[in-house]
């Protein structure tokens, strides 16, 4: 393995890190891990073990630090602008980087959920692709995954209203279960029912939206446990409870269901 | 294994089947399967196979032979009388059956689901016990699996309204996503995002219900396959297509989803 960093532009602080396999096949998947981290900043370790997770199941692994508060003011888009960039970067380094540019996957947990959500509806958008210098064929993804995402300001997180406008000054623009279209990709959805923090409703109604568009979607909601679960396992918990093994199931259901799509 | 077959009342020709272990374990929960069938016919190999499924988990396992269109009208609520009664007749037969009364789970399959979604909202209702010759502390379920559910005429099945009128003179009242209560069991719902016969949004609005009164939910939905695919596996498969090894995980998923709750 090779671990990279690689800057997106010059007027950001944003930047991909990847874990590239340097195997004999051709080309390898690839994953974009989005981390959470209330858009004030991301637990790179975290970010890290994700990344390995697909790593270790034969992808090329990257995770995206975005643009956080106070860095562009309101935040939005700029982190599902940077999400663009990064996926056309994998595009146009897709050589070097032994990646097969049809199988390019996107992650995001938390507010991560919330700018891959956001980026997965908006993709083919016109001003998305001129604030992020990009083609929608660039920028395409071949599927994402949700992990307990934040969707929608209506659904019950944030809460604080300052919180809010830290983030948009259009808060109805930034409520990605409104804006699915019949172009979103594939999307796996999971959540814990019991999530103090970001109802699940937000992980339902998104993948309502998505269902009503007929994308495909798979969505697994687990009875048990708190926010911000990562792999749900030994490696990424963080305090007792937070390795679950009912919902570390995730990572298989999601391998698996990506193996399934064309 | 000793095969049991059991009536439920004089009036009807509904009865249970058992598949009793006869190990040296002084109780086993039990599960009570309630197969599918348009509510004209029950599949009794397929809810054989689904019994000893449960059975093969360490379950002493049922399926239940309702009664169904022309036997009852209109047919509703016998079917969900039924299931009543045979709740309170494994608590009757706790000892003989080697049962833990605390363990008692029901697990119903399309419109198997409808039955066991009503009954879950309606166990502690005085009309049903009523009918039923029961007490709600006799019929009280300990959880429910529902499995490609149909819940509710008002979510696109049945879509023929002689079918429905051969179900209930009074729709509104088998909408089981409008009858649910703080009061319901613990509840793990499967369906196929796919399935052209019942929508997935029954399966949906049955768990936002559950989600709405604090009941404890676990959801999957997985993106591929037909209606009705029971064990999702060679054992159940009718047709190409029907063994699904993605979907097949819901028996261990709620198998430990069962192991989690008190």
């Amino acid at each position: 393995m090779k671990i990279i960093t690689q800057s997106l532009t010059e007027d950001s602080a944003a930047y991909l890190q990847g874990y590239l396999r340097q195997g004999d096949a051709a080309t390898y998947p690839a994953m974009i891990i989005v981390p959470g981290g209330s858009y004030t900043h991301i637990p790179e370790q975290q970010a890290e073990d994700l990344a390995l997770a697909w790593s270790a199941r034969g992808y090329q692994a990257f995770f995206l630090r975005y643009s956080f508060v106070g860095e562009k003011t309101p935040l939005l888009p700029a982190p599902i602008v940077e999400l663009a960039q990064s996926v056309a970067m994998l595009r146009q380094h897709a050589t070097d980087w032994q990646i097969d540019v049809a199988k390019i996957n996107v992650a995001g947990f938390s507010v991560g959920g919330h700018i891959v959500a956001l980026f997965n509806d908006l993709w083919p958008n016109a001003t998305l692709n001129q604030l992020a210098g990009t083609q929608p064929e660039q920028v395409k993804p071949h599927a994402i995954i949700l992990g307990y995402p934040v969707i929608s300001p209506k659904l019950g997180f944030p809460t604080d209203q300052q919180v809010l406008a830290s983030w948009t000054d259009d808060p109805d623009s930034i409520a990605a279960d409104e804006r699915v279209t019949d172009r979103n990709a594939p999307t796996f959805i999971w959540a814990t029912a019991a999530d103090p923090l970001v109802p699940a409703q937000n992980a339902l109604s998104y993948a309502q939206a998505s269902l009503a568009h007929h994308v495909d979607t798979d969505l697994h909601l687990f009875h048990h446990g708190p926010h911000g679960l990562a792999l749900a396992n030994h490696v990424t918990a963080w305090k007792p409870g937070t390795a679950l093994p009912h919902v570390a199931h995730w990572v298989d259901l999601a391998n698996e269901w990506l193996d399934e799509l064309d």
